[in-house]
């Protein structure tokens, strides 16, 4: 897992290099049918960059997006109304049918289809109408990390095809930005011996961080057996701050803009509980760090749009980190397997 | 709280007898103005319910529809494509400013607007084109439970309204199907005392009941602080079915019909791991109670379709029961407040 996390740098850079060259055709397809609703259908760890996807589409083109549940289709068989509609399945493998399944009886419905994939020649990319390769390289590990970070790279792709305001050299400097994110390993490994016996937690984010909060999570659950809750901050206060006590560590994602007075919010109530607050940021949000225990810091000045795929690098180190402490291997969890399959 | 649980078959009386009056009206006006697409948008325990209202309007019209995220609005002040869109805001207080504020948006941006509250005086029920009425009565306790089971009484009057085939005079046997499930209150309250030491738990369900994982798991972490996941069964399988040890009780929510298969495999899975399996059933599913360490039977026949309100009953009287066995107080969480604000 951990090597894995270090292969994100030239993992995102291979994303680029096979997307780049047809990204603008696929725009200029996309302004001449421009759909009225995007819905993204996907499993896990890919669930997790749909609902990053999500945000990101309807904030920078002002497409509602829904994010499908499979089941409606699987097991009960509806019949969606899809046309003018472009339906994304996200898959890892490429192999799971009822992604497919979603897929298929989209392109009878006259969505227009796009498969975001590791796997080139897998079920989803034979497929879809249109695909977008992650090529990040075989993914051995159980706990996705580098092939979620390339999904999102996707998106951003994605929303840039379908008229989002987005600089193509902006996303070209995400690989090197990934790099500088790695550079925490030793602060996230310290923490994390400190924090071996925690058994459960919450993560606390929102808006474009908002996916990240339950892949960090995820990413706990996975490989330490960590119970950990994930939750928009909205939400939190009003319901769910009641299990928060000692020994109950909160982690937030709180970079400087839209969400920081929410998140500074919720900081300001878990500093009044006493607490365990980290933080993830970077140097942009200056009054951060005055609220949190402990501040894990992105080493890049960074515009809010760009801080999903360097903030989650901490926490994927944190999770493989977490597991080491705790002894136990985190390519290993009991009872998972790679790909998911219909049920 | 569990005053109000058991208030739920006379609250559900006053829901159909304030909105069968008008639904063929609002139907007949729906069948002239069919929407593409149906946004949902709510917090909290109204966010359950938008939940189930999704995978019911999706199932039953084959309309797509989106659970909005209210901060890509309140936050990002994005600007969303609603035209021949049906934008639903659901509220008990009916007091959420950032629900309003979506709402607002989306009539400015030409979507039909509907309001889910209880209280016909209050902004919500204001600034909406048309507004289902629960009439649940006051509800005092923080937990919300009459305004659930009456929020998804008007989600099938919506669906009604939208074309599905849904039999008014089936909806109106919800009430008497709600008052048969509340004698389940022995049983619920014996296993909660077997389960007073509980400190974690995870929810299981698909499809129309996936709604109420998230509200079974939402009421244990209000009432009683337990740190209660909720998963579809397809994505528990994929992953988190690694956190599942001993003294780590699932729940189940387990109807016959399209979902059984699903939550059969997970039954068994969790089987082989010996972990606790607590199921919510009826007669019409023969084979749960095999596969269960023990099994909640709601005494009555139930239609997949129609099971939803019934099966959240046992599942809201044993948040209020294990409260008691924990010696809480489940009508005054620590740190809560019945209305969201915007942030």
């Amino acid at each position: 897992m951990l090597k894995e996390i270090c292969q994100q740098p030239e993992a995102l850079e291979r994303t680029l290099a096979w997307q780049l060259p047809h990204i603008n055709k696929f725009r200029e397809f996309l302004s001449k049918h421009r759909p009225r609703l995007v819905v993204i259908v996907a499993r896990g760890t890919s669930d997790n960059a749909a609902q990053f996807g999500r945000y990101l589409i309807e904030i920078m083109t002002g497409i509602p997006v829904s994010l499908a549940a499979p089941s409606v289709h699987s097991l009960y068989n509806a019949a969606l109304d899809y046309t003018n509609t472009l339906v994304v399945g996200i898959s890892q493998s490429g192999e799971s049918t009822d992604i497919e399944a979603v897929l298929a009886r989209a392109r009878e419905c006259g969505a227009i289809t796009v498969g975001i994939t590791n796997e080139p020649k897998s079920g989803l990319a034979n497929m879809a109408e249109h695909v977008l390769l992650v090529r990040a390289g075989r993914e051995k590990s159980v706990a996705a990390t580098k092939t979620y970070t390339g999904q999102m790279l996707s998106l951003y792709l994605l929303a840039y095809a379908l008229g989002a305001k987005i600089r193509l050299d902006h996303l070209q400097q995400i690989p090197e930005v990934a790099q500088a994110a790695l550079a925490l390993e030793p602060q996230v490994s310290e923490l994390a011996d400190r924090f071996h016996a925690m058994n459960h937690a919450a993560v606390i984010a929102r808006g474009l961080n908002y996916a990240n909060a339950f892949e960090f999570s995820l990413k706990m659950m996975e490989t330490s057996y960590v119970v950990a809750e994930r939750f928009s901050a909205a939400d939190f206060l009003h319901g769910p701050i009641a299990i928060v006590d000692r020994d109950f560590p909160i982690f937030l994602f709180c970079p400087a803009g839209p969400v920081w007075p929410s998140m500074k919010e919720t900081l300001e109530k878990l500093k009044a509980r006493r607490a365990d607050a980290v933080v993830i940021t970077d140097r942009r949000n200056k009054e951060a760090s005055l609220l949190a225990t402990e501040t894990i810091r992105v080493p890049v000045l960074l515009r809010e749009l760009y801080t999903p795929i360097p903030y989650v690098i901490p926490a994927q180190l944190f999770a493989a980190a977490l597991a080491k402490a705790k002894g136990l291997d985190a390519d290993r969890p009991r009872g998972l397997r790679k790909v998911t399959q219909n049920l």
